[in-house]
């Protein structure tokens, strides 16, 4: 059955009777809004859209990934601020012929990444649309906290990394020239592994600045020196190439430091401490801060082969 | 210039520089996430996305009534809980050719529709893509009020109107036939004009329930009636036809009360309230909560022409 078969009202009813409501949700789907909790008094908020062709594509990835792709995009932002995600809201644009099939596990990958981390989709909308689109916005709880900006970064500073980074892109490197192994990297790029817990974690350590790693280290570690006036340098060994990696940039000729460093979607999260913090299990130093502005490995700009700037 | 021509980042730049910020916003856009107060502890939260050819035409609306429209349809899902709006974040996905002006022009209009009731643009996010798409996502602040939901309607309460019905569905109508007069209806069609204070007015006078009305007021005050579990019959003489909306159904041979009473999209809101409520300014009452289910004018079901299927 098609998403034209059931109309808009039947494939939201299908959807939201697939979904569940943790404590967050004062009020869930069916009326003109819903209510979340905010205890803190303040809500985190943020936006991802994903286009068809752009971001995913339905020959690469099935529903549910895609779903738990889009709900870890906007997850892994909440978090980067030190929030606790609360709830998600979907507004999904399908072209007619789509299986309402398709929706609804779309629909299970949301409402799965979501209640991984205590929160719930409660709203949303549906339309038809010739490019299947969807645009998720998320909301988090900062408990007390305060907000960890990109802005505020000291010289003398930890850089720190949480979860994986270059999996994502080398799985997307794989898909592109037409293979579907590693398993590994192409599940990465699939459904990323978000270490959501570590954004709190940061938070509640002092962590100076933290940001999501969705436009590779380089580029996003560059948003943090920018919004913070300062330099970071990055060093190179705390880069582990795992085998896999090794074995796929190998055969398809990249420098697998490009996907580490300069690949995104893996949404690790990278933050800077105070220069005596003692880094909990999860967290692993790459490098400094310093005077200066731009962001160096081992001291020098990052030179990276054909890898770098096709992840610009 | 178009939007390829500057870039994701580039038309960020462009777009926030034009923005403002009301005292709701502690974090603006630039990091992973916006932060908005949130005083109440609980957050309303509500999401609709406009489809270029389905739900707006560039040839009938400039940018900046679109982008009025948009932010409308979702702050008066806020306002029909009752809530004060505080905050919208925006998807916004542009064909490569699409003048970046286009774009500013759309901003500035979310931007003032937003700033009229105390809001502002907090965050949101860019794509390209084949067709053009706006996402956006409200929030708002109950002020201690409990959300009114459609859930509450009870036999004998009063059905009570704010703001104009019809007037959207009328100027929709004349565009689609190809005319741009009568210019009232058109502008209504293009921008709406939503009694914004009248819903936390509402919830203070005890609402029992409340509803945007963009589907058309027969179809909201059904979803009223489902939800609540009652009857709602309206009163045909409550709703005059305006002279410029008569002269345009003669015309193209529409039973105005079609535009009326099944127009959706001028986003008045539509309450149900305790029967001795002293109804103040902006509110009209237009029919009685009865036991039963469904809505019925003066007793019997709405017979409407063409016009009716038109709009379901």
């Amino acid at each position: 059955m098609s998403v034209a078969g059931v109309g808009e009202f039947g494939l939201i009813d299908r959807v939201t009777a697939r979904l569940t409501y943790g404590s967050t949700v004062l009020l869930g789907p069916g009326d003109d809004a819903a209510v979340v909790a905010a205890p803190d008094a303040r809500v985190v908020a943020t936006t991802d859209v994903l286009v068809e062709g752009r971001h995913f594509r339905r020959d690469w990835s099935g529903a549910h990934d895609i779903g738990r792709r889009a709900a870890a995009a906007n997850l892994a932002d909440v978090v980067a601020m030190g929030a606790d995600p609360t709830a998600l809201l979907v507004a999904l644009c399908v072209p007619t012929d789509v299986a309402t099939d398709w929706v609804e596990e779309l629909a299970d990958g949301l409402g799965t990444e979501a209640a991984g981390v205590g929160a719930s989709v409660v709203g949303g909308d549906m339309s038809a649309s010739p490019t299947l689109t969807i645009a998720v916005t998320a909301l988090g709880d900062l408990g007390g906290r305060a907000p960890v900006t990109r802005a505020g970064a000291r010289p003398g500073d930890l850089v720190a990394l949480a979860g994986r980074t270059g999996y994502a892109a080398a799985g997307f490197t794989v898909l592109s020239r037409g293979f579907r192994t590693p398993r590994l990297l192409v599940e990465a790029y699939r459904r990323p592994e978000v270490p959501y817990p570590a954004g709190p974690q940061a938070a509640g350590l002092g962590a100076t600045a933290m940001i999501d790693v969705s436009d590779g280290l380089l580029a996003d570690l560059g948003h943090v020196a920018k919004a913070s006036g300062v330099a970071v340098d990055l060093t190179r060994d705390a880069f582990e190439v795992p085998p896999q990696m090794r074995d796929a940039a190998q055969a398809l000729g990249v420098d697998p430091y490009a996907w580490l460093l300069a690949g995104g979607d893996d949404h690790a999260l990278a933050a800077t401490f105070p220069p005596a913090t003692e880094l909990p299990p999860g967290w692993r130093p790459i490098g400094r801060v310093a005077a200066g502005s731009g962001v160096t490995v081992d001291g020098r700009p990052f030179e990276g082969p054909a890898g770098w700037d096709h992840f610009r």
